[in-house]
């Protein structure tokens, strides 16, 4: 008897919102099993933001782009239905986290799932059935979303106790789980999402401190007075998976010293331009930008700092070019001057 | 006999673009010292972009704003003329980094100078007149700007031999040390300023690599073309003094894991509005903005991760709220609603 298999293929890619034609699904029958493969039931896959990037014709990226006609693959959790007389070291009933197609069955070659073989995604990782784990959350909470959200506040974060943490989209797979992190950890919690159901979610689910519906502030400057109403002592981590105008009202509002996560862009990733100013970029190449100002490095760096450049400057390895006024009436030709590039080295005056 | 004083004061506050008539330069008699007084000769005195920010009137930021009629205060050298007859631990001759005023004389009280009084800004620093330095680098290569390029180049651009780095207001207060310490730890180093002096000055005397004038690709479009010419495998790190157009360029061009080091915005200084999407905030702030892919982190912190976790879904601590879809043909919906948020929690599908 052939087993029936459906798939999920892309159709083509958007040209701006995504739409349902730009993916299409298809029948066909499951193949024959060879004597080295394996049939897998996929008993559950992802559906992520980050596979929006994927559906753009040569782009190079962290993860390729999807093939137009070929099955789209996710983050799968799959089970060994039947394997082929001369597999070895894989079960029936073994389950494993992988990328895997939307599709209800998939047959590979052992090699593929062993590792031996090349495969373009994340290898099979075996799931320890003993962990009471249920499959789908390998997809979700100890998936990929999860850790995403576990590893960014920890590590990017650094959060202290008694700081303010604005989440936004607070129920999805990652900002639930930051939501929560930051409550145990003893932060007051601002969360944000679209209606009034979720609100009610983060607020009795979750014990957030403040919830509220970006709906009902839908330009930067309604939404920023929304967050210096909830947030009156400021922001110390903002937890961005949306970019925007949310984010630019977030900076807005972020104290000294705050951190910005930034996890995903989900609202830049219809658009058919790029984010005006390329903020989006920080993310994929993992840029880190760091305002600075003396005041964070100084005195405390000043020994070093001397002992380290007095030599250089009587080495001669070091040269340093002055603009030097002579009177307190050129002070301000000279202050212009810096907006207008004319002048040429460090600015000094000599009253 | 009575000195005469020079002083320059804020006349107004700017309203966009600073103009000459915005300061005002002033005579008056130098007042009798006291005998508590100190009558200082001010050699020299720093003028700095960020004064512009300390020219808008009731502004919180890290430093107050100027006054209007008063003397407007920067970083000074100064050196005591005279001292009243029951000053102590003073002499005639001592020299100090302060914040003074832009002007020939200041009469202070001992108290100001010893630090025992109160001073809206930084204390008074004797200067080590042993050091083969003089009065003027005190506010350029071993003063404030200096500081901050040494500062801000090796402790937050973690330069690396090999690298490339582009270096925007080269020949600058900042730049040219930024230029100078880069070609030394053996860096290549793209430097930008605006006219062919300054760049004949890059290439010649501090032998940086590239050197063009941004005044010939005014627009972000043709400097990013510009930027990938010259910087053929991309950028590690930008030490950005002019934000702007020039900054959004630089991001087009960084390398994964890049550092941005955001010095200052001296292209948005003027602006009456804030830059777009508030990037300037990021430096008043020091904030750091990490982009952050799961790649990065996973997978060695999966065994911590899953350590902290487990115990937390055992005893409750942690609920997770998904959204399952039955069948591939829910695919293309449950993604789309990605998008305009009609799914709720993580979603999933089962195939």
């Amino acid at each position: 008897m052939t087993l029936e298999n459906v798939s999920c293929i892309l159709n083509n890619y958007p040209d701006g919102m995504v739409t349902v034609d730009n993916m299409k699904v298809v029948k066909s029958p499951v193949p024959e099993l060879g004597e080295n493969d394996v049939l897998l039931k996929n008993l559950c896959c992802s559906i992520d933001p980050f596979m929006r990037g994927r559906m753009r014709e040569n782009v190079k990226s962290y993860v390729p782009s999807f093939e137009k006609g070929k099955v789209m693959q996710v983050f799968s959790v799959t089970q060994v239905e039947k394997i082929g007389s001369a597999v070895t070291d894989i079960n029936v009933g073994d389950k494993y986290m992988c990328f895997n197609g939307i599709e209800k069955y998939t047959v590979l070659p052992q090699q593929v799932i062993k590792g031996d073989g090349k495969q373009s995604l994340g290898s099979f990782t075996k799931i320890d059935q003993r962990n009471p784990i249920k499959d789908s959350f390998y997809l979700g909470l100890f998936g990929m979303p999860g850790m995403t959200a576990w590893a960014f506040f920890n590590k990017v974060g650094k959060p202290k106790e008694g700081e303010t943490i604005f989440i936004t989209a607070a129920t999805g797979a990652v900002g639930q789980v930051v939501c929560q992190l930051a409550k145990l950890k003893g932060l007051r919690v601002v969360a944000c999402a679209s209606s009034p159901e979720k609100i009610g979610f983060l607020k009795q689910a979750l014990k957030v401190d403040e919830a509220f519906s970006y709906r009902d502030f839908p330009d930067k400057k309604s939404f920023t007075e929304q967050l210096r109403k909830v947030c009156p002592n400021g922001i110390d981590i903002y937890y961005d998976n949306v970019g925007g105008y949310i984010l630019d009202s977030a900076l807005e509002v972020m104290n000294i010293h705050g951190r910005v996560i930034m996890c995903g862009m989900i609202s830049q990733y219809n658009l058919k331009d790029k984010y005006q100013y390329t903020l989006r970029d920080i993310t994929s190449r993992r840029l880190t930008l760091q305002g600075c100002l003396f005041n964070d490095f100084f005195p405390q760096c000043m020994g070093e700092f001397m002992q380290d450049m007095i030599p250089k400057l009587e080495k001669g390895q070091i040269i340093y070019k002055e603009d030097i006024y002579e009177g307190v009436e050129k002070a301000p030709e000279a202050f212009i001057g810096l907006f207008n590039s004319n002048n040429f080295g460090k600015v000094v005056i000599v009253p």
